[in-house]
């Protein structure tokens, strides 16, 4: 669109003013592709922003209810710790250039926003994106985490570890980014295709997750005497495929939403070659890496379990998102096709895996956005094709791309340099600090907590209650609401009256 | 805007190069187009996406408790399955032209797409319309379905069926498709009009559900021994609640998004009349047939039971928007108005044939939007208004339009023949599937698994387990978690140690 | 836009017909703009929409399981009963113009639809603002109205008292507005800046809501005989969480598509600076007052009640939505912190309030809509920055801003004048409505009822049913499946009889 003018006043030449005339009709169209992509990225900002519902009806039905308040109290505040936080400084530790390659130090508070390159819906896109990763990290240590351990690990990720990895890749500024600003050299004359964020989202929240749950172990009776796994199910398959629809439908938002701007041509302009055609196909590579994903656990778990289970079916779909993130807009569809298969294995082994070395993560989150993840990176180095890839990451001829395309293996090196780096950034991060918190006794309940669970305890009373009762039939006396009457269990009734005696 | 350029260079005559500059503005105005009309597209693709988890609640709330991970496993896998499907042939089947009038024959694996007329963000809206047909079907078979035959007739309904009914009505090439391609004739010089497909998705779901819950027989228990109509009710009317929500949200990607463009004037440039206006009315006589059908069920069963019931409101509401869906962008809205208000009563009047005839379809789905479509597209017939029919499908001067607003009796005469010819293709071709399918055993569950539920035998467990227990209790023995503790029935003791010894 | 021709004409000076051409090119922006503003407008309106499915997961959630039915049915109704009055002539009331100031009398069933000023998408939008006050006040009165006054009430709010309180203050006509048309004098020469509607929906709901829940007194058992709060949960946490996260959802289309249009430059053409960045800055704003008065509101009630409680933490989040409501688009983003944290005191403080004086409001839809409404007005008048307001509501140089940005104290006498106004007319409609209803026996259902619940009595059985049985147990006798087995209470047995017998 900057060359408007000066193409357009030639053309003109003639007329009164060639100059103001072209200027005067470019400016048009400059406002209406601000109208136009500012239209195109709110609405895929509040897609992702849909996915934070996803994840808390995801976690809340992969969890036993009676810790149901306690991880959907979790995931309100990813979004609304991560709100405050993401305003004050991780938008300007992400994205707040010039930098020096490691940590952004501008727009703090939102200072010097709107600017050309970023506006208001810049903010909250990426906002949306920042809680998606604490989101992750919480179910891994689902059912056994105290609250106060939550409330500091997740500030300490939104608010600086995601915003300086996703520095290093989505940043101008970024030594690993493939859209490096101009005049700035790439890592391996590449750069790091990571587009919406398989490594920058999934794997950072995966590997904290991964660190979370090692430190805290499993859940009381999630392995038996005999060290067997024992299947803690969920309390509501409904919420989970409710949540799994809702994750789904939010990635249309965080997978062709990635462009950003959607009026943009390539190629000669007035062709059907642009942008919104890339968006397009990826948002169908989106979906076929996903139905594959889904489509190969279904077959795989039978094989292995005798059964059709649509809980499998869920994580496995997910999986595929998670793994085609990083590649969605630079490989066609069929390629994703290959990315889901992959994925819905690779979901399959590590979590044999997982139950082999007792590690427990009740969302399968460390090993689905973690493992996928990782895949999904490798995938991308594979498979980007080379056309895709310079209209996507455009301005850098010749540079690399797929190597079963025929791109070299320089694309493929900086990617294993990304999963090195997240993993160990993160690690160094989110590892201590678990430990610290570990060491300090505020991570994980006690075990009459555990048993009991955390909503009686700790959050106010039971998330549920279907046996409705005349309060009179108490003699009046002020009941909770919170207690199921057909499990009486000894903890319960010491709760009710603390629970009690706490409400106004 | 083709003729941008030619109406606009003699406008400039005079300058350096008058035809080059116009051609430079008008491509311009084609690149904005492309950017406006993908993003309207694909926002709308998303929305119908998101009636499929509508579906898979509505469907969940409307079963009892022990199927609903049957039923949901499918809906999952309509999207899932459909994806793989329609991108490997149905999309091709479906608009794959130029065709021989019967079935498409290109774009199979979305070869030769983008294209001027296909670009990705197409076949991402048509794939949301597919797998909605399938999951209409899945509702009337529900509760006692082999899973296998599920998959078989799933698979042949999107990959096959559905897509040649959609050429015929929906490609240039269609036989029967208002839009046909210039040079063309036209149905009874009218072609259907089925806007966004009260015939071509509903009818063809609603006929393929009539027959295999004919084929398969009702539920044990659905009527009594003196053959009175016994209401075996879904387990959450939250659920179908939320589900009839999500399809009223998504309708409007549905009905309003089968434009697939938004920037289009009609008539001269710079007025408010274009098909953005067109797009409005859409939505707007989409909500007000919904809205009359659910008000006139409100009190029409009010008066027949009694009482004031939100499930029977839901459904009413539903056949409103099926029967509007075909000539929601015709018609003004006050005959939506009229359309609801027929729309409610034809539910009502179906319903009562179906007990009286011992068929049992468990979402209503065969009444609903077979009997509703049946009924939207003689509507059309009868309020399809001249001037929008026009707009609409422009480029045929002096078409048929409805026959109460003074169009002739052509557009009802091919109307019927689209009711005729759907009913009896989808009959030929579904019909003997699901006759086969019994024949050899496969279609309906056993007498044991029906009154077990399909959940614990087939698919891993029961859906939800509210009454969390101490595992130690058990004597850390693994439990399944999906055995409710109040309800001790011979069956389920049998599952769990099934179900256990399945799991990992 | 308009100036278009004008401006581009002189500089096209020298062609063959510079009108002409200037007229031609700057039509094709006009329509461009129709279609881009068009889209953003509607799908801002499917997302308010979707709050209403918000406010029925909300709604239901905060009941008890025995009335789920009963008020998810008048969500249903709300939207369904809103669509037909307010197309006959709700939105001819609020938007009718020319009027007399008080109610306009144009656009009955959307005649003289479209215009310039008025498309069938503003109809849409304006919908699905209306039938949300009409939600907000069933929520006050929940769990003992009779339906019949459901009906009454809510369609005299939707279809009058709400449409004349929107004319005052959103149409150009309105005596009132902030943006009245030109050449009429404004309300202490500021208008009323009620951006989105913290007074025009929140407050309208929420004082209709606190006469119908003062007249109908509290529910039974709501306190008990020493005078003390008995807190009567609601049934199920979970989808309290769904809601809420609906409604945050669906707020990103009540707030920032307020603007109506989103492709307008503020000054000069060509640069980063036009509606589009308002509209993101609005979705900003809007997050972080919600974001911090769910913080403040998990911290505040931490130190009240000694647990971490997420369904406080959601009336909380949901109070500072309904207060920035009205300032939303005027104010910078850190005031918007200031205003959320406010209004989570200010929704502590009613709470204490409404228990000390025995007012029961099962959502606290009173306190909150109407509380944290009233506090929103009050705070845009405080906080709203010049250049903002300049450029929401333009052509008034000198206008009043926010009394602590130097802006002078008339914004905030116009905005007192305003929560007396609708205070005032709401008060003197919906509370001598209520009365009757009251004083008919219309209003409250009997202690039987009550003590049952409605589902049960009045809307065919009830929610759930978790514990499926097999049929032929009962030796094959029609059962309801709305009998919760567990809990035998003397009244549900002859329920179950009636309901039985209701049932075709």
């Amino acid at each position: 669109m900057s060359s408007c003018t000066s193409d357009l006043a030639p053309l003109l030449g003639g007329v009164a003013n060639s100059s103001a005339a072209a200027d005067y009709i470019c400016n048009q169209f400059t406002d209406a592709g601000f109208a136009i992509d500012t239209t195109y990225l709110l609405f895929s900002a509040y897609l992702v922003f849909a996915m934070q519902l996803g994840f808390a009806m995801l976690c809340a039905g992969s969890v036993r209810a009676k810790n149901t308040m306690n991880i959907m109290l979790t995931n309100v505040l990813d979004a609304a710790a991560g709100g405050l936080f993401y305003y004050l400084f991780g938008f300007a530790f992400a994205f707040g250039g010039p930098s020096n390659g490691f940590i952004g130090k501008h727009f703090f508070g939102l200072k010097e926003v709107p600017q050309p390159s970023f506006d208001y819906s810049n903010f909250l896109y990426q906002w949306a994106f920042a809680i998606a990763a604490a989101g992750i990290t919480s179910g891994s240590i689902a059912e056994r985490t105290q609250f106060v351990a939550y409330l500091i690990y997740s500030s300490f990720l939104t608010g600086f570890v995601y915003p300086v990895v996703s520095h290093w890749f989505w940043s101008g500024d970024g030594w690993a980014a493939a859209a490096r600003n101009a005049g700035e050299s790439l890592l391996f004359e590449s750069g790091v295709i990571d587009f919406a964020g398989s490594g920058v989202v999934h794997m950072v929240g995966g590997i904290a997750g991964l660190w979370g749950a090692i430190i805290e172990g499993p859940r009381i009776g999630r392995f038996d005497h005999a060290g067997r796994s024992v299947n803690l199910r969920g309390h509501s398959a409904t919420l989970v495929v409710l949540g799994t629809f809702l994750l789904w439908f939010g990635w249309y938002g965080f997978n062709p939403g990635s462009f950003n701007i959607i009026f943009r041509t390539y190629g000669p302009s007035g062709s059907i070659h642009g942008q919104w055609s890339a968006v397009g196909r990826t948002a169908v590579t989106t979906t076929l890496a996903g139905c594959t994903a889904a489509l190969t656990t279904l077959f795989g778990k039978r094989l292995q379990t005798g059964h059709w289970n649509v809980l499998d079916v869920c994580n496995g779909l997910l999986g595929g998102f998670a793994a085609i993130t990083s590649g969605c807009s630079v490989v066609d569809p069929w390629a994703a096709i290959v990315c889901g298969f992959v994925s819905a294995w690779v979901l399959i082994g590590l979590n044999k895996l997982a139950a082999k070395f007792k590690f427990d993560d009740p969302l399968e989150a460390a090993q689905l956005h973690g493992g996928c993840g990782a895949w999904g990176i490798i995938f991308t180095a594979l498979f980007a094709r080379e056309k895709y890839v310079n209209e996507v990451y455009p301005g850098r001829p010749g540079r690399p791309y797929g190597l079963f395309m025929g791109g070299g293996g320089r694309l493929l090196g900086a990617h294993i340099v990304q999963i090195l780096v997240i993993t160990g950034w993160v690690s160094c991060t989110m590892g201590p600090l678990f430990f610290a918190l570990h060491k300090l006794n505020l991570l994980r309940i006690s075990a009459e907590d555990e048993l009991a669970g955390m909503d009686l305890t700790r959050h106010g009373g039971f998330a549920y209650d279907y046996h409705d009762e005349d309060p009179s039939a108490h003699g009046g006396s002020p009941r909770g609401g919170f207690m199921l009457k057909s499990s009486p269990t000894p903890v319960k009734p010491k709760a009710n009256q603390t629970a009690t005696a706490n409400q106004v």
